[in-house]
């Protein structure tokens, strides 16, 4: 199985070293071991037929902060340097344009290559197009680490529950945000509980992104598209994020038994991102960086899963779990 | 795809219900349909190989307590009178000798059957011996509605997280135990909480099996055999139940903001079920009578699920994921 890696950061550097300790179960599992042939990161390439030890490569990335010694300007380019069967892309997500991840998704898709991403950017933008594109041209094209990370959502959702009529999901889908709640739970003020989780690494210095709710919007829209068979895009979301909740809101809640959390919300007719009160004890009541989401559905009823929603192993294990999942189906189709 | 569904009470009949609810679905994705060849109950049954109809089957069990006009002594050869592709097995459970269904099951697989049971007692006390069997005769053997009913746990494991060395699972897996608990924490005393969860009809006339936590072990026992490779059974849990928590340890827990909650536990040197302290908003931490699990992964880190333990619709609708999975299989295989 060859891969082709494109973005070489956290996810892409942790997908490599899985890459390397999983050795013994691809071939034990498979019968075929699983070869990085290429790798590129914002600037730099480097490409091996043979297959590059993944080890070297994070540590060559790390010391000299390229992955290859050659640079490149038309990624698309650098891709058709070598065969590959699966593209991994991992590049930075640009939710505006999709930018370089979706040109890359689009030049394997075409190709006849299949495809994982964690990307949320080309996901969140240009789904239809790029699901079309996989069916036309036979192509795998997995994404289960583009919503929640670690948690299992989308192949759960789609393979164990394939029987369920789902009616809603609603969850938590952005650790910076509760983590931050969960500190104004115990009396943080928002600008000291954001303070920290910035300190914590959890947060960016702009955070934006996260804190007004857009990133939890690009995963609702995801889900909207891949459970539900939506054609939705970040615009149809209706999106409240956390800046405005007060040191008040919380402490009424608490006399409540009632804990604030960010939910984003998918259902026939729904497509939200938006603070709700969550009573104390239950699933979607947890505290910390964890994600979750609580799928509800005809005959199991609500089914919760949670997990880390980010980190490097923790993402690169749904990249895995994909990558498991389509070796699995071309053993299959053999 | 031919269906022989031992026992008919709530889960049996739950499943012929989703059967009938879900034609279209498996016309649509198999372009087959499902047929329930054979049904049958402690005394009575009916076979038909044209098929026959789920909803008729229901009521005639409401209307006369007997699901057919037939009766049997022996319950094997009353599996002989019809040709079937799958048994679905969820006849009453026995802990102590695995019953008739551990005999049905054996004949099944013998007779070179898929089987799926959420049947705790064949799975607790012959799981080895079940599993070298249907492998000898190339059988599909699937029980994920054993443990934690609607909660997706087995096949996750197995599928989903494939990939993952799985350390351990901690869980919630009685809901009755669960609700005992959690109306203690708000102050009711033990008896009285029992007394309710009596009334709701969560727990049974004798109690014991769910209070004294043998409910919980049994599903330890499958987790560690289906998931860990082990060979254990009952006898080697190490069972500490729920009887003996009083108040006083409830109000102190609390007051270090914990709750404590019925934790069975399984990892390569562990096969335990006991009370343990759980902090508040702790995924494990959960109120009311939900079921919930949480997996230590090497990768993924801690994954978190839940879903409702037991209920009609719930448990059949893990039987419908097992049969989902089994029909997928055998049209890759065809």
């Amino acid at each position: 199985m060859r891969v082709f890696i494109c973005g070489f950061g956290t996810v892409g550097q942790g997908f490599a070293e899985v890459v390397a300790r999983k050795q013994q179960y691809f071939v034990d599992k498979f019968g075929q071991d699983v070869r990085i042939v290429g790798v590129m990161d914002s600037k730099s390439y480097t490409v091996d037929p043979e297959g590059i030890d993944p080890l070297e490569l994070v540590s060559r990335k790390q010391t000299t902060r390229r992955v290859g010694d050659e640079t490149y300007t038309v990624s698309t380019e650098v891709l058709d340097k070598v065969d590959y069967d699966v593209l991994v892309e991992v590049s930075p997500t640009d939710v505006k344009t999709g930018g370089v991840g979706l040109i890359n998704i689009r030049h394997a898709l075409s190709n006849g290559k299949d495809v994982i991403t964690v990307n949320k950017g080309p996901l969140a933008l240009k789904f239809r197009e790029l699901i079309d594109l996989a069916k036309a041209n036979r192509c795998k094209f997995r994404f289960e680490g583009s919503v929640g990370g670690a948690m299992p959502i989308i192949n759960l959702c789609r393979e164990s529950l394939a029987g369920e009529n789902i009616k809603s999901i609603r969850g938590i889908f952005n650790g910076t945000c509760n983590f931050i709640l969960s500190k104004m739970d115990k009396g943080q003020p928002f600008e000291q509980a954001l303070k920290e989780a910035q300190q914590m690494g959890y947060a960016e210095t702009d955070p934006t992104n996260d804190i007004e709710g857009y990133d939890s919007a690009c995963k609702v829209v995801i889900l909207a598209n891949s459970i539900f068979g939506k054609d939705v895009t970040f615009d149809d979301v209706q999106i409240t994020g956390i800046t405005s909740i007060t040191e008040e809101a919380i402490a009424l809640a608490a006399s409540r038994n009632m804990v604030i959390r960010l939910i984003g919300e998918v259902s026939e007719n729904k497509l939200e991102v938006s603070p709700r009160l969550i009573p104390k004890g239950h699933p979607l009541g947890i505290s910390g960086t964890l994600n979750t989401a609580q799928i509800l559905t005809d005959l199991a009823g609500p089914i919760t899963v949670s997990g880390r929603g980010a980190g490097r192993l923790e993402t690169a294990s749904a990249v895995l779990s994909d990558l498991i999942a389509i070796m699995d189906e071309r053993r299959r189709e053999a």
